[in-house]
């Protein structure tokens, strides 16, 4: 039996780079037995860990140079052909590894996954999918968050077919429910993109193309009531509400959590209330939405947040195994093959 | 001296309406002694309660009409020339109420003011404006939330304007600080619509015009955060913020409120923590965003929740007469008044 490939970590991405990913990678090991190829500078990678070399399921790939977090993303990617970005996405496209996961610059991970593991065949713009959380039921997966801030009606009809079969793989759900995302249910509300869009997603057969369950529009508030398992936008809107949501809730979660630590008689409450809040605060926490996917490449590319933890990233690393091992990227295929 | 007018409050708008319109109405004149003009069906609000027609703050003025919340807001608002909506805004015309407040179809409430009550000379389209909770600080309005959802550039550097003088005249902040919201603080980021927009925002002399201190590009994630007074974006990406940021928050609020009464011992903490949490509850819970303004028309117009309970109809019919007291119409109409 061959070993399975590890997923290649761009080891220089996210604001504690690189031990947060060195420890991310260890605790992924140890925990779940998945392996890791690290890209990036072999030394300071070394450094944080004198053992790491001969861990049995973590490799190290190095990598001269970094694109920072506020570069310019796909010059920088042109440009620095040498960068832990470049040379991770190389390692999927050469069969090296099973998958890319980065913490690092978004638009450069975006850059190097189309630029270096390419498009699925007529796919003509790969979208970022977030799940976001549902209490008491699974995610709801939101396209765009991010990759194509433009978009056209066809785009979104894609985006959907997208979404569809990643919510298949990635959460068992046979037929997804779709939804455009507007404001007022009503068909005659939204933009002229939505507008337009409503009326390709009603007059063209992309519902069967992908085993989608088509619900029509549905609002904000509904992101996380569970009343769709994926929902579709333009990826500025998307990205807009990824940002403003994970903003909010933490906000909230953050001071009710200060709150209930601000004095003592509040914090003797803690034996009582933290089996009952935590798991709460840990499915709301945007943090743990962790690992969005660039969906519409030639191989899985994973996407975490700069802020990271060590523990987030383990996470990521295995959730990026497991996305590997499943035939999303050929379910995709299926989807997009000239017919 | 003369008494103050009333507040034309729509009380045929709002889901629980006109019982919670009516009883808002009563609570603002017994807690903030401010009157309220009851427009709407007569015998309905009378039969709330029998001794309201001798308040001495509240009036009635019967409309036979109700603009339900489905309905389509341009049209009806045409077609139903004895609707609450319509009398209510035509009693502000005519200079029988201080103002314009409903809690019914918003997008009636907006034709119904545009039409009724009027654009000021200048402004091109009125937007609508939300104040988000900012914890231990001053409120961050954004403007649009929904009134146009296909923006220009021209129309994001009015709303800027409006913005300006909306937070000075609510929140008494003289020199706003003023966003763009986008995807990306970099000023490569965002839409087509931003990055024309911001173009405009830094080659014109708006700023000076109201007195705003422009501070360039925030991300959703700065919204709840205090790091801008105002911030501004198109009325499609606004109403999907305010929504999901409704939506999301109020689903963490909720369900942190039914964990910590889910067993008898967390609900013994309640003695001790609702005195420290209650208060964030309240500054967080999106109901309490309430009042929403439509800025840029010839008199003061606040859209409230449909959802809004009589305590928030209070609230929103104080602050509504405040709005209707200061200066902020005259304060619109001095800065687009044409040079």
């Amino acid at each position: 039996m061959s070993t399975p490939l590890p997923v290649a970590v761009d080891a220089m991405g996210g604001d504690a780079a690189p031990r947060c990913v060195v420890e991310g990678a260890l605790l992924a090991a140890e925990r779940d037995q998945v392996s890791s190829m690290l890209v990036g500078d072999e030394a300071k990678i070394a450094e944080i860990d004198p053992h790491l070399s001969s861990h049995p399921l973590i490799t190290i790939r190095h990598a001269s140079e970094v694109v920072e977090m506020g570069a310019e993303p796909a010059s920088s990617v042109r440009r620095m052909k040498d960068s832990s970005i470049v040379r991770a996405a190389e390692a999927v496209r050469d069969g090296e590894a099973s998958a890319l996961l980065s913490a690092g610059n978004t638009g450069a991970a975006m850059a190097a996954s189309l630029l270096r593991i390419g498009r699925i065949k007529g796919v003509s713009r790969p979208a970022i999918a977030v799940p976001f959380p549902v209490l008491g039921s699974t995610r709801c997966s939101l396209l765009d968050c991010g990759a194509n801030p433009d978009a056209t009606p066809e785009m979104l009809v894609q985006f959907a077919q997208l979404g569809t079969v990643y919510a298949r793989s990635r959460f068992g759900i046979e037929s997804p429910r779709v939804a455009i995302l507007t404001i007022g249910e009503e068909a005659g509300k939204g933009n002229a993109l939505v507008k337009d869009a409503l009326n390709l997603f009603e007059n063209s057969d992309w519902a069967e193309s992908c085993g989608a369950n088509f619900v029509g529009n549905l609002e904000g508030n509904d992101l996380m009531a569970g009343k769709a398992d994926v929902m579709i936008t333009d990826g500025f809107t998307g990205n807009v509400v990824l940002k403003s949501l994970e903003g909010g809730v933490r906000i909230a979660l953050d001071a009710i959590r200060d709150a209930l630590g601000s004095t003592p008689a509040a914090a003797e409450t803690a034996p009582v209330l933290d089996p009952i809040l935590n798991p709460l605060f840990e499915i709301l926490d945007p943090n743990l939405i962790g690992a969005a996917m660039l969906c519409g490449t030639k191989g899985v590319s994973v996407i975490s947040h700069g802020s990271s933890s060590s523990d987030t990233l383990a996470n990521a690393i295995r959730t990026t195994t497991e996305m590997a091992a499943s035939s999303i990227v050929d379910d995709f295929r299926a989807v997009f093959a000239p017919k």
